[in-house]
């Protein structure tokens, strides 16, 4: 059976690069952008129109630009459908080969094939460190409004997971392990987690 | 700098396990029933006595046992007399030497000298079969009564936690590495796990 680790992961925490580190360690396939692509792909929509979407919590938008009720329910609908594409393509995914899954609700979208789940989570200081480093997207921004970006993403996923799901996003009980990254220099320890994630695969 | 290693853990989770073969494989020393040991001589109170004590909330005992006043109060000089001689050994400890401590809070005691804290957790059905094969303590106990105990040592520690701290007991912001316990088998994944708290150790 394929070997479907999947990473949720608070934003600024590093588990994205942990994801694809981790994946380069275990010589495996890595997906995040590709889901976007291939939901791009199917429905039509824009990559930049699907990322957006994809790991919020349906009904956001409407309130937040206070659309009209026919474009609040066409939004609705594009939310539906790019969902139910996600969902779909990541199932796809997770048939066809072992692989790290980075966010989207992997874990509980997968439960059915065991995925290893893995929370990667760290203090506010950190992962603001952690965005300051993406200087791109982060330069003009002061700490207190990475902190805000920070809060306003991660609150996007945890409405997303509540669709998927009655568990809580972030509750160590739905993860095998939780990683906080506070300090700590990723690809250092990444050899031992993806010997960790072996034994942990082997056991069955 | 002494490396310290602190355990926190749900009952029957295999936190002791983890602690114990970690210390092996680190090389250094592990520490949970001497502190009792320590106590004791200090105090002169017996062992047993001790151990009920060292992980509880204060005042638990009197309502448990419906003691008079004179007795709740002389139990409760008790405890603080144990949970004081307790931080005071566990801080000695961790001056003297590079070691994995198992449970009393030695994550909130000894936060100055800056331990890698580790939660270890496991869902119920794991929790209660590791519990069964300890057959000596639970030979007689139905699924149902030792999940009673289960349930009943862990508020203990809760409770013995939030006397030392206003940080909430298993919380994953309080700890470095969450580890779930639930159908592995823990010997496994000791190599892994010792490489990568030296590598979190190594990053200072």
């Amino acid at each position: 059976m394929n070997k479907i680790i999947t990473i949720s992961r608070e934003f600024g925490s590093g588990g994205r690069e942990i994801g694809k580190r981790l994946a380069d360690q275990l010589g495996i396939a890595y997906y995040d952008r590709e889901i976007i692509t291939g939901i791009a792909k199917e429905t039509g929509f824009s990559e930049e129109y699907v990322s957006n979407i994809s790991e919020k919590g349906a009904y956001s938008y409407p309130f937040q630009f206070g659309k009209s009720f026919a474009i609040y329910s066409s939004l609705q609908n594009n939310q539906t459908e790019i969902l139910v594409t996600q969902q779909k393509i990541i199932k796809e995914i997770a048939q066809k080969e072992s692989c790290v899954i980075v966010g989207r609700g992997a874990n509980v979208i997968l439960k059915e094939q065991n995925p290893m789940n893995i929370f990667v989570y760290a203090d506010l200081e950190s992962k603001i460190n952690r965005c300051r480093q993406k200087a791109d997207e982060n330069e003009n921004l002061s700490d207190k409004e990475i902190e805000q970006k920070i809060i306003q993403i991660d609150k996007n996923r945890k409405k997303y997971h509540n669709i998927l799901s009655n568990l809580e996003w972030g509750d160590k009980r739905n993860y095998h392990l939780c990683i906080n990254t506070s300090g700590i220099e990723i690809k250092t320890m990444i050899l031992p987690l993806g010997e960790y994630i072996e034994n942990w695969f082997r056991r069955r």
